[in-house]
């Protein structure tokens, strides 16, 4: 299964695609989108065309985004939306199924400590993909992501064949 | 000038497009996306598709929507920033001018007074544009966002026009 992660933001737009198999994982390819602080217009056109060709030259099947969460405030919130919105268009656009957790739900799948800091996380994605080299915490996040949904689809797929069952 | 005036919301989405000459401007279509409360994910797409046949079919050369103002809390910001994003990226994917004007400063434009309440700003929206009848909340503050965009742009020319000289 092929998953896309992504970690949304205005300034920096972190993504990450990894192959699971059973409860093995490799990364396909990650990195940072550095979108700069020029008008917020064009920096979602940056998101949306990016995406675009991410997802169309890496064929996910599956995305995965940190569910809606409470910003430090409105205006953060407003802002953070907005990337979020043109994220779940392309993946929406594409016809990719798509799975959100909390914050702390990703960081317990990765670390099994829902309170890790960035630091930690970032981490143990490098650990469990065997990276190279430790990725900017974005792209961590994002890979973060998609291995919290590459480790709940077992399970999710247990309980649709036991209800079916 | 064309101008396509947006009310961005997730469940429901303002849009006016009208011709302004001179002093004076006419309607030419307007509407309200009804968004219903399925998944944020399914809705985005349904405003990205919808903004972009309304775009396509109608061409507009500039779009106006209200600028980033302080929503009730974060949770509301975070989501009305989702449809906010989407639009903006139609706009510029489609390689619109982009103006975006204060809650204030679109009610001053259209009924003369920055404190107007909705049904207000609808009633001057329906005798300015010469409506058969007084459209929803959504679609009439879009059409304001438009009017005001309108109105703002002799101005804007003169003071170009200006500065070159």
């Amino acid at each position: 299964m092929r998953i896309l992660g992504l970690d949304p933001g205005t300034r920096q737009f972190g993504w990450g695609v990894i192959d699971a198999r059973g409860s093995r994982a490799v990364r396909v390819d990650s990195g940072c989108i550095r979108l700069g602080d020029g008008p917020l217009c064009a920096r979602m056109l940056v998101i949306g065309d990016r995406l675009g060709e991410i997802i169309a030259k890496l064929a996910p099947m599956r995305a995965s985004v940190e569910s809606l969460f409470h910003a430090r405030n409105s205006q953060s919130a407003l802002k953070l939306g907005h990337a979020r919105g043109v994220a779940l268009y392309c993946i929406s656009r594409a016809g990719l199924e798509f799975s959100e957790f909390t914050p702390a739900e990703i960081k317990k799948s990765v670390t099994n400590n829902g309170r890790a800091d960035k630091r930690q996380v970032a981490a143990m994605v490098t650990m469990v993909l065997g990276l190279g080299e430790m990725p900017g915490a974005d792209e961590a996040d994002a890979l973060a992501a998609a291995l919290c949904c590459a480790n709940r689809l077992p399970s999710e797929r247990a309980l649709k064949q036991g209800s079916a069952g």
